[in-house]
């Protein structure tokens, strides 16, 4: 293992230090947590407080999205480790301007424990807290450290969508009425090339041979459906696509964001090659593209890979709110 | 060799495709070329237009900052080879609006002969056209591809602070004495902990052993200028930064701007642990940070390393000029 790094045990306090640091005009770190939340105050005023958090090792998730029109705060566990309750509870507290605060949880039995705790924490503290569970990853079900479906990159459309909800006065159960029906319109799967190393461990979680690739793989390595050869992209496309159109059964006409997201060591030149493969069969299927990103969102530290997340925009209020104006680190502003 | 890709012959232009197709709101391809041009021809109105360009395998670079008030095109050669002087010379009649042209170009000599040559081309139309070398890798002198310095992830700063200047209605003569100006204040330098694999040739350019650096690597894997032992973030940073200091010989109370940048397969988390390094070895040693960067903007393939950029803020301007507002798909507002 080559990382970057001092101590491996330390790795993600001096992560959160470094991002701090470099980017004070977004994020500030709570004392004594690996929790940041956002440098602007004024923009937070009056309005409901939207977190998200999770194991580290996925950057820019989900820090990098801490700004106005997007997250309030975010919580940073140890590498693919929730977050404590006692981390999330302090990201509520920052969070909350007295409008209760909304929790965007990724679909993990431990993120799923710990955000509850925290929850019960501030319910007695007289903090009103909703939450989503996101389970956008069609892949499998079930897996090492889910029940039901994992969540992954889909996961940032919907910090995206509520948090231009909740920048425009959106109220706690406005939030929840709205995170609940873009839910099941947001559907991801990935392909993977490599396996991803925890600086902890020392090696990669699985490995595949130098010419194999591992379909439906999680961001934290889980196990996939199938291995085959490596294959063109559009042959990607084609396995990955075709899964997609059976989950959403979509049809000519229907309107759909597109997030190509890298996992961590996959160029962007491999990136555009492969979003240009799927808009070139989703153009073939008739099917409308209204928003589109590529790059490096949801990563698993330096596996090779992308994921392909599809969101069906049967609201068109959606789509405004994905081109709703935000300044956080990592989201661009068109 | 494990890439996201169809035949590699095409992979450029098939990139390029997926980027205007992703990004249809930034960035416009120019007719049977692999140029871009910005969309928004509107903001180019009555200015001299910024142009820059060199070898695939660098993305973001530099389409990813083809935007309001940062570059108005950009030439996308093959992998790791310089653009052809009529691509250029399409980018220079794309971006020009009467008043004349400044091109950023990468210090290696396919691209100083390519870029000489589409001036030529616009001297003959009757195209004013100026241009800066750029030359900030203080690794070496002179390299495999390169008479002097290489040109690297200083660039982007070049292209920051033109395209600021630029868009406040500076003249092209005004825009060649402010590069003059700058060009020496932006010195960069990298580690390797891996090499990048073009496409076309299948294999890593060089290898570095399981536990193995090399200090001063160039962005298309040229030589750098000492291989050792992988060591702690914290060394890398006394190492590179001891290059920096001798060859600026800054002092306690100067002002900079830094920029860790990712060469592609390494994950963020590392690079804001070497952030967090490289700030505390500045605030030891007095030096005033004015303006902070981190992620991957200069990349080269799935190399897996960082390099370090520091831009001496001598006038104050330029700080201005750094956080001017852009729109563009690599560089973020605030």
């Amino acid at each position: 293992m080559k990382k970057i790094m001092n101590d491996p045990k330390n790795i993600v306090a001096e992560m959160v230090e470094g991002m701090v640091r470099a980017y004070p005009q977004f994020v500030e770190r709570l004392p004594e947590t690996e929790a940041l939340v956002r440098s602007d105050k004024s923009s937070m005023t009056g309005k409901v407080g939207l977190i998200s958090g999770g194991g580290s090792g996925h950057e820019p998730t989900h820090a990098g999205f801490i700004g106005e029109g997007m997250l309030s705060a975010a919580v940073c566990g140890q590498v693919f480790t929730s977050p404590t309750p006692d981390q999330i509870y302090a990201a509520i507290k920052a969070a909350d301007q007295g409008k209760g605060v909304f929790m965007v949880i990724k679909n993990y039995s431990g993120d799923v424990m710990n955000f509850d705790m925290a929850k019960d924490m501030a319910d007695l503290d007289g903090i009103e807290v909703k939450s989503i569970t996101v389970d956008d990853d069609i892949a499998v079900e079930n897996s090492t450290f889910t029940q039901g479906r994992r969540g992954v990159a889909g996961t940032i459309f919907m910090h995206k969508i509520l948090g231009a909800a909740a920048d425009q006065g959106a109220s706690l159960t406005e939030l929840e009425t709205l995170a609940k029906k873009v839910l099941p319109n947001i559907k991801t799967i990935a392909v993977a090339l490599s396996g991803a190393t925890v600086p902890e461990v020392g090696k990669p979680g699985f490995t595949l041979a130098d010419d194999e690739l591992e379909y439906g793989v999680g961001i934290h390595g889980e196990p996939g459906y199938r291995k085959e050869k490596m294959r063109p992209s559009k042959d990607l496309v084609k396995e990955l696509l075709g899964k997609l159109k059976a989950a959403f059964n979509y049809q000519a006409g229907d309107k759909f964001a597109v997030l190509v997201n890298g996992m961590g060591a996959t160029p962007l030149m491999e990136q555009f090659v492969f979003m240009r493969d799927v808009l070139n069969q989703l153009k073939d299927e008739g099917v409308n593209v209204a928003f589109t990103k590529v790059g490096n969102y949801m990563t698993s530290l330096d596996m090779a890979g992308v994921s392909l997340t599809l969101f069906k925009l049967t609201d068109d209020s959606w789509l405004d709110n994905l081109n709703y104006p935000v300044n956080t680190i990592a989201w661009t502003q068109k």
